[in-house]
């Protein structure tokens, strides 16, 4: 095949003798032998995603570290395969992701911890972790973890009062407008740093975080966030690091332009550049959403009124996304018969709606989409899929079960 | 206390000596020996709220059987202390949840089964127990099940394409404006019964449900979906049960006045009784949502701008209905130092915004709501929460952790 008429078609999603194809696996074939519902994961996907951030930074001439942020997906054979690679450090945000990273290889001082509303509990675990890197969100937890570990170097998570998102969907915004739950605001920023100094608690590194799914139309306003960082940074002397937090977002749908990331480090060398300052990201769904693919069986195909449903083995508890947050997600036939161009002409294509199996109003996947024709039995695959899905899933109705997969190239 | 200002309060569920009390319990008392999160469920008001609806289908005269949907609370014990009381019978939505009920104690016979987009797993397992009432909602789960049991006695899901739902929220109703994906619509019930005939399956009944938490303004339009039901009914000849499915509402805030069981009961009268056919319901929400407290610490106070934040140690994934389908959930002090009439003076009360442990911004119980002032480590409550709330938790940025505990009258 060599027209690839499909946005999200690459070298190693595609098809391949008429079957869906992740890093060379045939996808029908692993999931027929697994069982559905399954999650595959292309482990040279994260890899490459790893390596577009590093070739970024690294352009910047600036120190940098990559945090991956495992609340997108904790599933432990990829965090060891990432271990494995050396590119990256973990993001963690709770005690029990802290300790699943070092399950899973990474040392105690690879961990960025920035959490919100931390328990005593919470806080004596972090005591025992004196290398881990802590960025306190508030005068609360900076004076609990002073009470704990004075001396001990910390960041501040701030709050810039912008924030910026995927479609600019307030729901997936962290700062700006309402004042929210996180990071510390200018309003309160002197009181933190004296807040720090009673405790001896010395700040090296100014975190802020403002948003999720940023893409080329946001990056104006991202640089706008940096520039308002600024003048925390310049608050504190002797800061050695920022952290950027994470955000960097992926196409959805047809229209979405990728993450620029040249003008992406063009921004960060000139803002950060002439202060001489480490960065760090702590990107999640940029190294692993387009990485995984969800395969479903298709249990029905019927006629409701004049709308085709299609009704799949999974439902809004595998992958809430696209449910919640209207984050579309694209669901794509496992099996075609014929070249894509024809498979995908407009007059071969059906509208249809994708229902799952769990008695909810909301459970459907997506409303009226042109696909080719489905049929009970066949499998269906929902890309873009590797994060904020598994991550999230519960067992609602009972229906929480499901596979994961790590593929590496044949 | 005598006074009962606030519109939550019930004989069960109010502040002994200073202390939130569930069932007579000291809610504070107990959280401090088990931890928190935990969820705590009152046995005898559970078995309050299914006498209620026995008494309310009592009065109709007609033949009745309550099945609770047990996807709103699968906890075990709680449960098996239904199948004690023998109120009740339990409505399943998947397998899983058939084969727990029976480890519960129930029987096969005792297990209403409706579900949407069967697979052929799920149909084989239900083939395996010919007890179960099994409602099918598309033609493709009769023909599957007719030819795994050609002869067997079966209900129809119907859709009445009009729906109901707490605050005509949309997101709640399950018929009515878009095309759904629940039930077999007039347009295609011809061809279900036709169905059905071909393989002997002999349909003994009618299911319709069609939306959440309807409460009185809601019953007008309710009775509207039982005519339209009518409908169907009446082309079914040797008909013996209709099953209304769940939906009943119970109070969320102040403004909301609680269901009128007796009126509900009268329209069941009025349409069902000259029929003679027997009545189920599939309560939900209404057996078990106002019997559950969940028990969270606080672990931050502070402000942020002008906002002052509370955080609390316990976060959307635990409860998700206040932060997806915007239900408030009612947060109470598990402590007050004073009469309630004075506790919550309006001078006494300070505007809040109550914050989870969750790195997303969503992650907030409330918004700006006056409360008695709340001190680092003291407990909060949220009531009205014994419904989708532990029953759909997640383990989302490990935080899944909880206790559950079924309280009896001590």
């Amino acid at each position: 095949m060599s027209a690839q008429p499909l946005w999200w078609q690459r070298d190693d999603l595609t098809f391949v003798d008429g079957e869906l194809n992740l890093a060379g696996s045939p996808l029908g074939h692993l999931a027929e032998g697994m069982g559905t519902p399954t999650f595959f994961y292309s482990a040279a996907r994260v890899r490459a995603k790893l390596e577009q951030i590093h070739a970024a930074l690294g352009s910047t001439g600036l120190a940098y570290r990559i945090f991956y942020a495992m609340k997108a997906n904790r599933f432990a054979p990829l965090l060891t395969f990432l271990r494995g690679t050396g590119l990256c450090g973990i993001d963690a945000c709770s005690p029990q992701e802290l300790h699943h990273a070092l399950s899973c290889g990474f040392s105690a001082g690879d961990v960025s911890y920035t959490a919100t509303a931390m328990s005593e509990t919470d806080l004596d675990i972090l005591a025992r972790h004196p290398e881990t890197l802590i960025n306190c969100d508030s005068l609360s937890s900076i004076r609990r973890l002073g009470q704990r570990c004075p001396g001990r170097e910390i960041g501040l998570r701030i709050n810039p009062g912008k924030g910026v998102s995927y479609g600019n969907n307030q729901l997936l915004q962290y700062s700006g407008g309402r004042t929210t739950k996180f990071g510390i605001y200018r309003e309160q920023f002197a009181d933190a740093l004296a807040m720090a100094k009673q405790y001896d608690l010395k700040v090296v590194r100014i975190h802020f975080h403002v948003g999720i799914g940023y893409l080329p139309p946001q990056l104006p306003l991202w640089e706008q966030v940096v520039e308002e960082c600024l003048w925390f940074i310049d608050q504190v002397p002797g800061l050695r690091s920022v952290n950027m937090g994470g955000g960097l977002g992926l196409p959805h749908v047809l229209t979405d332009r990728p993450l620029d990331l040249e003008q992406w480090a063009g921004i960060i060398r000139r803002h950060f550049g002439p202060r001489g300052l480490e960065v760090c990201v702590e990107p999640g769904d940029f190294v692993v959403k387009d990485s995984g693919v969800l395969i479903l069986r298709v249990n029905s195909v019927e006629k409701r009124r004049e709308t085709i449903y299609v009704g799949v083995d999974g439902g809004f508890n595998l992958a809430v996304e696209p449910f919640f947050y209207q984050l579309p997600c694209e669901p794509v036939p496992v099996r075609i018969t014929g070249p894509v161009a024809e498979v995908y002409a407009a007059e071969a294509l059906e509208t249809v709606s994708i229902a799952g199996n769990i008695n909810e109003a909301l459970d459907v996947w997506a409303h009226d989409v042109a696909l080719p024709p489905l049929a009970e039995g066949d499998l269906l695959a929902f890309i873009n899929i590797g994060g904020y899905a598994s991550a999230m899933s519960s067992n609602h109705c009972m229906r929480g079960q499901f596979n994961e997969r790590l593929l590496f190239p044949a």
